[in-house]
């Protein structure tokens, strides 16, 4: 259970309380995973199937990291939605796996709605991991998480100043009022969605900026303000997220080519110095694009939390299964401070 | 062992007593695959390969389940025939798996036999997961099981009265007697032949019903009659199985079309409701096309048992891989009656 | 920590008793692969991501049977480097691999350098699983482990007289003084490589045989006899490695065709008997081209320690991790000498 839900489907269902539950977790679960030993037995007997449609050996690989440190066993099963009628086979798929007594049903699937379709007709719990352009929860929160982290980070609270990079406890309050531009081809982004309810809920602003052919109509109705020029959404903001440009987009009628869209909508080591606040983080969901919509200047400078988003994702994965699958153990009691930094 | 048996290569081969322990080891195994935490440390330090020649996530999933339930590590190893010899390929491959040390080789191969032939030259034990239209004992063995729940759910005996659907102890002495229809391709069906050895040892009556074309010469000599009109199949028929259409056999001139077989061997809720007994069962190896061999309302209706059979596979893969891996633990003490039942 | 190095990138930089320490630990590994209960929690809260950018099972999966008899938790990442430009790509998945906090990154990867261009920049230890036609010094290592018992099984020495084949404690120092003919594509060989780096350290000649366009120029300076007549290389020789012949390469025009490669450079069992020493052993890196390099009645023949250089592979793989991962315990205590050989 997550708060009031069952499963994870989005962050637009959460309350903000839900939302800080499940980040305050997975404070908890990133000491484990720093752990030298990083194995609890928290999810012993328990079963995680990832259920992907769409490939993605780094989402995948991040929620299989997470059950198994927590102990639960992992089942990878990937589908294709070619052969027969999707909804069909989608449900006749996900029957025979709750069949089989999974604790978690973890999927991913190019069509919307597909999870939320899924849960309403099985027993065990399902967390969306990113269906169309709908929502990527997990994304959501690992954002949020790395966000709070450079927010306190840069603070000037205590355990914020002077320390390493990866050596903050975020404070979740350093998101409220703060700014996020959001860049890239929003229309079918379900980061930008799931970010979107994320950072309004925890009381932060969203720009959204891309090109017009991107941006689907009404997004203000959302709560983000709509740009259309890179310079004006990212000026005075306190973080930007990257999306990817889609290769299968590029040379679509309605979008520009690789040149044009990096030119005006990608952020290099120029851009970045001459428009950007001194503390602003460049965020990107992977993989990154090289090059169009980030240079490799950018990606692997300081501002960049790109790896730092990586690693929360496993801690956020770790909330998520331990919440979905009610874990039948506590946590166990935490390293020594010392120790548990590896 | 599984009686006098080192390996899983049929039901032909075996003893109706042998049948009867495994299904009746299954029965325990369900109960351990029900409880909240499903783990038992039974086959911990063996390892089981699941070796397959051909794609089946499901039966692949299975097994997996099975395995990690009872702590073994499972391991998959994904083959095509396309390259080399089969021959050739298959014994290299299987005595390469053999040189890591496995404990159970589950082998998968659209050749009739092989299983056999790798068991002959290896040392660890074989169990055959589907080879050609030879043998699929495991899918034999669920369908046994599932059967009788079936059987006892309805025979008004203690335990199967009024009970939901999954809350009942099979009693295997109800299947002698019973008269089971199996409908489809019979001769490519490796399901129609080890539900046809397990179900004749266990002392029920087999019809096999099918278009001419798709019936094996001289099936009578195997101890079923022949049927080619469905309704004369499963009239008075205590269950039927519905075998899947190969999408691949549509288009074979000696077989029909996919409406055409749908006309006249396919099952719909309205033939079910004027042709079969008020108790008589569904059951199908999936996975179903849907609107071929069986309506949507048919294969989702009240009579079909088909979800519960996947769920009795694992159960029945457990005792397969705990027989043949010669658990060193016994399986630990069963949770109370109510606790057992998640 | 193998020695002074925090990775395995290849033989070459390893010093001779830096090698000595990696096969005598592979000694007690192998002695926990025999055993019935093949567990040890050695390498608990561990995790070994293997990094394919190559398919190949039976390395893969040796790496993932030595990581789980190990306790740990391995993880298959496979990707293929067909979209985007390798090194940005390679790096990107590393790092990525990294955030996540592994232990060891196995890598395999077509170019040659790039495991040891990840090491550089990743803070994890890194296993290379073969790279380009540079090392594969886990191969290097099982040939060493696998002829050294083939020594001592024919040296008369206590423990290697009369024994079967399985049964001998080998003794390392046998190497020195023996001459080894690897034969085959020598120019594209990273078993070549690494059998010459391991082989020589310990002190043994090494005969390279191969056609003149497939023998690597200077390659007498890395300490190899060159031979273009397979009868020259392998008369008086104590074990012959004979290498897979790549099919991708039949029909390059400076290749040999197979008929021909198999008249000049292949071996059967009529060139065996003629020009092999009664106790000189067939290696092969596996997966062999029956006919091609090898006829089949010399790869399943009394010459053949083919199958034991799988088993020693798993062995030989659990001493890297275990060095490379750190392991927090000791390996258990070895069951008595007659109950470890199961």
């Amino acid at each position: 259970m997550i708060g009031r839900h069952k499963h994870l489907i989005g962050l637009e269902p959460l309350s903000r309380e839900e939302i800080l539950g499940l980040l305050q977790l997975a404070v908890s679960m990133k000491e484990v995973l720093r752990r030298p030993i990083k194995k609890v037995p928290t999810l012993r007997g328990k079963a995680v199937v990832n259920l992907f449609f769409e490939a993605s050996t780094r989402t995948r690989t991040s929620f299989e990291t997470a059950a198994k440190i927590l102990s639960a066993d992992a089942f990878n099963w990937t589908s294709s939605t070619s052969s027969v009628t999707k909804g069909e086979t989608l449900l006749d798929t996900a029957r025979n796996i709750e069949a089989m007594h999974p604790d978690v049903l973890v999927i991913r699937h190019p069509a919307g709605g597909a999870p939320q379709y899924v849960a309403n007709r099985v027993g065990c719990a399902v967390a969306n991991a990113g269906d169309g352009a709908h929502e990527h929860p997990s994304q959501g929160l690992l954002d949020l998480f790395t966000l709070a982290e450079h927010f306190t980070r840069v603070s000037g609270k205590p355990g914020g100043e002077g320390g390493k990079k990866k050596d903050v406890v975020p404070d979740f309050g350093t998101i409220a009022g703060k700014t996020i531009a959001i860049v890239g081809d929003i229309s079918h982004s379900r980061v930008a969605r799931s970010d979107l309810y994320g950072l309004t809920k925890l009381g932060a602003k969203v720009r959204f900026c891309g090109p017009p052919t991107m941006m689907p109509p009404g997004v203000e109705a959302m709560g983000a303000t709509v740009h259309h020029q890179l310079r004006e959404a990212v000026e005075g903001a306190d973080a930007v997220v990257m999306l990817r440009i889609q290769h299968e987009r590029i040379g679509d009628p309605l979008i520009p080519g690789t040149r044009e869209y990096s030119k005006f909508w990608g952020l290099n080591a120029k851009k970045a110095a001459e428009w950007l606040t001194p503390t602003c983080a460049i965020l990107h969901p992977g993989p990154i694009n090289r090059g169009v919509e980030l240079s490799s200047e950018v990606a692997d400078g300081p501002r960049s939390v790109i790896l730092e988003q990586v690693e929360n994702g496993v801690a956020v994965r770790m909330a998520i299964l331990y919440l979905l699958a009610g874990g039948a153990h506590e946590i166990d009691t935490p390293a020594p401070e010392g120790a548990a930094r590896a």
